[in-house]
């Protein structure tokens, strides 16, 4: 089948923005990345779209796929959105993926919008609850934050890591996004800080947990086939994988790591001909510090148990040897649901093009992106390459 | 790119049907649809899902394919939701065609479900105005039957057809669904009745009016490579088509017409290299009566402003040249949002396999099937095709 290549991607700004709708969002998310395109690209050459989002608030429940691309100026072609709770953009851009290779499209976009922010905290609390188990977690009063914290408890009960390194993966992530103009929470903040936050659900206290954000992201993926006309630069789609996990966590034998999360990252291994150690950044999906955590281990970046110690040596870092969330990731730049998965791969993106600011990655060739749903009811992962010239 | 087909397809009766859920109904599909393929499938076979809802009644926003897929013994594999109002699981078999012909799975599975009928009737209005626009119809006040009435009073307006040719589509569907044993209103009716009912939203009465549903469907599709494991008598996907149109009507130039319906049939067309007079039998999105007298002009089966000659002539009745809605359509079959779409194919693949029971149409080759989300905001349509041997 053909290769698929990323050829602009970008997104807005993520944070608190009372003036925007979700439409106005998504189109200023595909402005972003049509400008990334280097030679251009006409709105015409858009075969199809494909939305992520969760319809946090319920504003546009249904063909809010067509409603989003309709005001971003794409008439007539297919457009649907695509749920899997906060992996919906992921799974999005998986899915232009799957529509070029299939050769139904030559150029397919793939966005993610959230609005989260003009709701009460209570609101806000049912549309997270929403991507966990709905019998037996939500209605029974587990918050998403409590899911998370029952992973977290059971993880530092069984391994060596503590509270204090969950803190460091927030020190990290926000040193990293207050590198990022576009983050929601682009400042630094210190380890006695994240450490003395007041809890939210023990063990994750405040600086464990992202913020709720307002955003949208669009890539833009071509087939082999027109990439010429696109780029000198391609960066191809070298892997892509994807799974399901039981949505609810009493079904699954384990909470020290996530099933959907490994098996996603194995396919796209295997597809890319890579092994973890190829891979020079990753853009992880942090919703709760534990799960930085947990994705070292699922994505094999260290062995299981050992995730802290990749935080206590600075091997994550910016300057590290693998950088984790040279974006600030979900924690500092912020997490508007549906946007967070093109938001990764928009990074990823940046990074590979050269052109990520302030915290530019030197000269990577393997990128990797990690979208989780809900608390790894869906997974996917991308594996991102800068080809380079032999 | 290589060849999809259809190698298995079923449906749960749709109807109202207070002991299920959708995990249920997913799963009781999923079971017809297995049952269906001529040398048995092993549900480890299914490499993908995509599940078509819209959610109604906001039970499992989040994850909603991953939690059903769970529940039918689908465990690991990538599954999402994909929302396009009442065209859900039209694209989601557009999506399970492309996840294959992609080279990314070689069976997938494309669902579809929805459980409409346990709320108070203010509710259901809510969850069906969703599929209009939000801000200019919805929140206006304009519900859905309102704004197909405005489409039927400009068309009756404008050109021969009368409310008792609305209602002739009514006593066709109603003919066909009495011999479907899983419609959800499978009783006739006469065209005096039809013409008698109450009036739901002027022009259109409660006969122009498809009910709401509770149901599911499922659909498996095959990539060429491995189809000749499951059956020797495939049922090829020939033609793809989708398109979105603004989804508020009061951005569109005409009324009397969905552009999404045409370019969608357009496009199936040329992919399946055949013209309108090819197609042996339709089944249409006749959410409304209103809906299947656009969609015969729209996909080419007549002239603009000649439908009302088809329903005169006999043409779409189950013995006619070109039957339309032989399993009882929306209107008498039922409408389970999520579910209709690929119910439709579900019928078309029984129709194709010659095992249509009462209502079999006389050897056919190539079956349309039409699926329409909101007022025309989305459409899909696929031509399937039983390979006849040279």
């Amino acid at each position: 089948m053909r290769d698929a290549y990323v050829i602009g991607a970008g997104q807005t700004p993520f944070g608190t923005m009372p003036d925007e709708s979700y439409r106005s969002l998504f189109s200023a998310a595909l402005e972003t990345a049509v400008d990334s395109v280097p030679y251009g690209l006409e709105r015409d050459d858009i075969d199809e779209a494909v939305i992520g989002s969760l319809g946090v608030g319920g504003r546009q429940l249904g063909l809010s796929g067509p409603a989003a691309t309709e005001h971003a100026g794409l008439h007539g072609i297919p457009s649907s959105r695509i749920e899997n709770a906060c992996a919906a953009s992921g799974y999005s851009v998986r899915q232009a993926v799957q529509a070029v290779k299939s050769g139904m499209a030559d150029v397919a976009l793939a966005g993610g919008v959230e609005i989260m922010t003009d709701m009460s905290s209570d609101v806000t609390k049912y549309w997270l609850g929403v991507s966990g188990e709905t019998e037996w977690e939500r209605l029974t009063g587990t918050t998403f934050a409590g899911v998370y914290a029952q992973m977290a408890s059971t993880y530092l009960d069984q391994y060596e890591a503590t509270q204090e390194h969950l803190s460091m993966v927030a020190v990290k992530n926000h040193e990293n996004g207050a590198k990022n103009p576009k983050a929601h929470l682009g400042f630094e903040c210190s380890l006695d800080d994240a450490v003395g936050a007041p809890t939210v659900a023990d063990p994750l206290n405040l600086y464990h947990c992202c913020p709720t954000s307002d955003g949208a992201a669009a890539v833009l993926i071509a087939s082999e086939d027109v990439v010429d006309e696109y780029t000198d630069d391609p960066i191809r789609v070298a892997g892509v994988g994807a799974a399901s996990e039981r949505v609810g966590l009493f079904q699954r034998d384990d909470y020290t790591g996530i099933a959907s999360s490994k098996k996603a990252g194995e396919q796209a291994y295997d597809e890319a001909g890579i092994t973890p150690d190829d891979v020079d950044f990753a853009e992880i999906h942090d919703c709760f510090a534990i799960a930085e955590l947990l994705a070292y281990e699922d994505l094999g970046f260290c062995e299981r148990g050992e995730a802290h110690q990749l935080l206590e040596d600075g091997v994550t870092e910016l300057d590290g040897e693998l950088p984790v969330n040279a974006s600030g990731g979900l924690k500092s730049k912020g997490h508007p649901i549906g946007a967070t998965g093109a938001g990764q791969v928009a990074e990823a993106f940046k990074q590979l093009s050269g052109k990520a600011g302030d915290r530019q990655i030197d000269d990577p060739q393997y990128g990797l992106t990690h979208n989780v749903g809900g608390s790894g009811g869906a997974a996917v992962v991308h594996v991102l390459e800068r080809e380079v010239a032999q």
